[in-house]
C-alpha cells in the first residue's frame, strides 16, 4: 500500500537531489514491524496515522491492546524465531512494544540483513541490569553502591559495607516493582537468594538510597546519530510502580541539567537506536542513575499532549532514520496520572464519561482489564503551572476510579 | 470486545447512581459505526484509540484511507441499504465521513430503533443547498440575496436585481467548488442552466459578494443539548477549495462573536446531534452564512493539536452523548496548510523526511494518491501568534511539495 512506485527517470532525478545522509530515505515503504501489543505499541499505532506508517504487529494475543485497533496483525510468540522473521519480511524497520526478546534471535535478524531498532546488543544491555551497572559504572555514570551477589555470604559482606537494609535486584526479567526486594537483615536476605537461585535469577546487591526524587529521561536517537532529549520528568512510584509524572521536576535545575545530560550521553554512549528512558534516583543531593529502558516509556506519556513530539512520534522517526521532531514542552506545567487495576471488579472504561466532564483531562485507555495494579491507562493535563495541571488529572482520576 | 458485563447487583447499584441525563451512558458498549473512509473517518479512528472506543467503517474501497488504519471494515456502498443496516447491526451509533448518504434510507434505520447522528433529517438538510438558504433565511440568519431558478428567464430577473455577475450553485452534490459557478451574463448562465437541466440538478442563484474573508465556526452538540462553540477559524480559500485555515481570524472581535453567536443558534435551531461547520462569508463589513457542513470538517482540522479536544474526539463525544470537551486553542496563533494534489507525478509521502525537518511542524497525510485539487493532507503549526505558526506551516509544505 505504501510501496511507492515511479518513473526511473524521475527516481534517479530525486535520488540524485538528495542531501548527503539522506539517499534511500525517500525510497522507503516505511512499514514498521513491532514486537508486543500492548499499550505502547497501542500508542505508537495512533501516533503512526497521521505519518501514514503503516504498522504490523507480532502479538501474543489476537485481543491485545494494540490489536485492538490494528489492521495487520501477526498472532504468535515473541519467542518464536519463525514469527518474529515473518514479522521481518513484512516490515521495513522492526521495534518493539517490551524487552522480552531473545537478543541471539534478533542478531539472527540483523545478520540476514533485517533493521532492528533498537539493536539486539542494546536489547540485551536492557534486560541485563547487571551489565548496565557494569558498563555504565565504567563509562563514569553516577551510580548507587551495588556488587554481583552470587551467594549469601557475598550478599553479608556487601550489607558489611553500606548497612542494612539494602536492595536486591534480579538481573533480568523484572518491572513495575517486581524483580526488586528491599531486605532488612541476613534472613531476609536469605529468602530472597533462596527463591532466586531456585528460579536460576542472577542477583546484584544495591546500596539502599534514601530517595528524594525519582527522574526519568527520554531521549531519541537515530542511526544517523541525530538526537533530540525531553526535559526530565519526575516520576512519582508506589511500591515500585509508577503513579504519577510531573514536568517540570521539582527539583534543582542544576540536577535536572546534570540528569539530562547524563541521558544524552548514556545514549550516544551505548549508540541507541529509537527513544530510551533513562530512569534516576535523587538522594543526598546527588543523582545516581538507575536503569534504562530503550523504548517508549510510562515515564514519557506526557509528552502525547504535552510536548510538540509525542515519545511515540519521536520513536518512529528514530528508528525509520527520519530527523527527529521537536521535544520542548508546550504547556508551563504537565501532570500525568497513570489508572491502575484495583483487583475489584470496576473498570474506567465504565466510568468513562464522569471522567470525560472534567476539561483539560486528555483520558487514554489501553483496551485492557483492570487487574490488580495493572497500568490500564492515564490521564494527562497541562496547566500553567504544574500543580494547576496535576489537580485537573486528579479530578478526573477520581471520577473514573470512582467510589 | 467492548461489551461491558457486570454482576447484575453491581450494574443495577451503578444504574441507581448516575444522575438524570447519565443513565445508560455508563453500560453503552461505544462502538461507532462511520458511512464513508476518507480522511475524516482516518483522523476519528485515530481519535477514538485513547478513549477505547470502538470504529467499524462502511467503506466504498478495501484501501481506502480510513480502511488502512481500521481493523473492522466492511466494504460496501453507502447506497446499499443491507450494507447500511448491517454496519447499523455491528455498532451502537452510526455517523458519517460524508454526506453523500440517502436520508430515506437513514431515516428508516432511525425507525427500526438505530442511534444514528447526525439525524436522517440533518443530512437531509445538509444535502439541499436551497432548503438550508430558505429555513436558514426564515429564522432570520443573515444570508446573500438568493432565489430558486429553474429557468434561464428566472436567472435574468434575479441578476436584473443583484446585477452580473452572479453566482450559480447546484443545491445538492457540490464540494471543493464543484457544483458552484460564477457566471458574468446571461450567455454563461445559459451553460450552467443547460449542464444542470441535462443532469437534473436543481440550481439557485445568489448574489456575488465581494468577499473581505471567509470564515467556519465549528459546532459540537450532544443528543442531551450540551454544546461546545470552537473560536472561528479563517478559511484561505482558492477556487473553492480551502488552502489555508488561521486562528485566531483577522478580523474585528465583533463579527467574530457574531458568527461564533450564529453557529451556536443554529445547532440549537437545526437540533445537529455532532460536530457541525457553518461556513460564513464576510462582505462589506457584514456577516452572512454561506453553508452548513454536519460533521468533522476540513476547517476544523487546525484542533488537532490546536484545541484542548480536537474536533474528531469532539464529534465521537457528541455522538455517543458523553459529555464534550474543552475546545480553548492551545496557542496564541494556529496555522493550517492543505497539501493538495498537483496532478504531476508528486507525492508529499515521498518527500516526507524533508518536511520533518521542519521542528514544529504536524504532518497529517491521509493515504491518499495525490490526484490533482485532491486534499492529500495537511500541515498545522502553533505559535506565540499566526504569523510564527503560518510560517512554520509553510516551510514544511514548501519542502513537501519541493521543487
Amino acid at each position: 500500500m505504501l510501496g511507492v512506485t515511479m518513473p526511473i527517470g524521475q527516481a534517479l532525478d530525486e535520488f540524485r537531489s538528495m542531501q548527503p545522509g539522506e539517499r534511500g530515505r525517500g525510497m522507503r515503504s516505511r512499514v514498521v514491524g513491532v514486537v508486543g501489543a500492548g499499550q505502547l505499541a497501542r500508542m505508537m499505532a495512533q501516533a503512526a496515522i497521521p505519518l501514514d506508517i503503516s504498522i504490523v504487529l507480532l502479538a501474543a494475543n489476537a485481543d491485545d491492546g494494540a490489536a485492538q485497533v490494528v489492521p495487520d496483525v501477526i498472532v504468535g510468540s515473541p519467542d518464536d524465531p519463525e514469527q518474529l522473521a515473518n514479522l521481518a519480511r513484512r516490515c521495513d524497520v522492526m521495534t518493539f512494544d517490551h524487552e522480552l526478546v531473545d537478543p541471539v534471535l534478533l542478531a539472527g535478524l540483523e545478520a540476514s540483513g533485517h533493521a532492528v531498532w533498537p539493536s539486539s546488543s542494546s536489547m540485551a544491555l536492557a534486560q541485563d541490569k547487571l551489565r548496565q551497572r557494569r558498563e555504565l559504572g565504567e563509562a563514569g555514570f553516577p551510580m548507587p553502591r551495588w556488587a554481583p551477589v552470587d551467594t549469601v555470604p557475598e550478599i553479608e559482606a556487601f550489607a558489611g559495607g553500606t548497612g542494612w537494609p539494602i536492595v536486591l535486584k534480579a538481573s533480568s526479567g523484572g518491572y513495575d516493582g517486581r524483580g526488586v526486594w528491599e531486605v532488612a537483615d541476613r534472613e531476609e536476605a536469605q529468602g530472597v537468594w533462596e527463591g532466586a537461585e531456585a528460579a536460576g535469577t542472577v542477583l546484584l546487591a544495591e546500596q539502599r538510597l534514601d530517595l528524594e526524587r525519582e527522574l526519568a529521561v527520554m531521549v531519541a536517537r537515530t542511526p544517523s546519530g541525530e538526537m533530540a532529549v525531553y526535559p526530565a520528568t519526575e516520576t512519582v512510584q508506589r511500591g515500585g510502580i509508577c503513579h504519577e509524572l510531573r514536568v517540570p521536576c521539582r527539583l534543582d535545575p542544576g540536577l535536572v541539567r546534570q540528569a539530562e545530560d547524563a541521558a544524552r550521553a548514556i545514549a550516544e554512549a551505548i549508540g541507541i537506536v529509537g527513544i530510551m528512558a533513562v530512569e534516576f534516583f535523587v538522594a543526598s543531593g546527588s543523582l545516581f542513575v538507575n536503569e534504562l529502558a530503550p523504548r517508549p516509556h510510562n515515564s514519557g506519556h506526557w509528552t502525547i499532549e504535552g510536548a510538540t513530539t509525542s515519545q511515540f512520534e519521536q520513536h518512529l522517526r528514530a528508528v525509520l532514520d527520519l530527523p527527529l521532531g521537536d521535544p520542548t514542552p508546550t504547556a508551563g506545567g504537565i501532570a500525568t496520572i497513570n489508572l491502575l487495576g484495583r483487583g475489584d471488579d470496576f473498570d474506567p472504561r465504565r466510568r468513562l464519561h464522569h471522567g470525560l466532564a472534567v476539561p483539560g483531562a486528555h483520558i487514554h485507555l489501553y483496551g485492557k482489564s483492570p487487574r490488580q495494579g495493572r497500568k490500564v491507562g492515564h490521564v494527562t493535563a497541562c496547566g500553567t503551572t504544574v500543580q494547576e495541571a496535576h489537580r485537573i488529572a486528579t479530578d478526573a482520576v477520581q471520577r473514573l476510579l470512582g467510589g
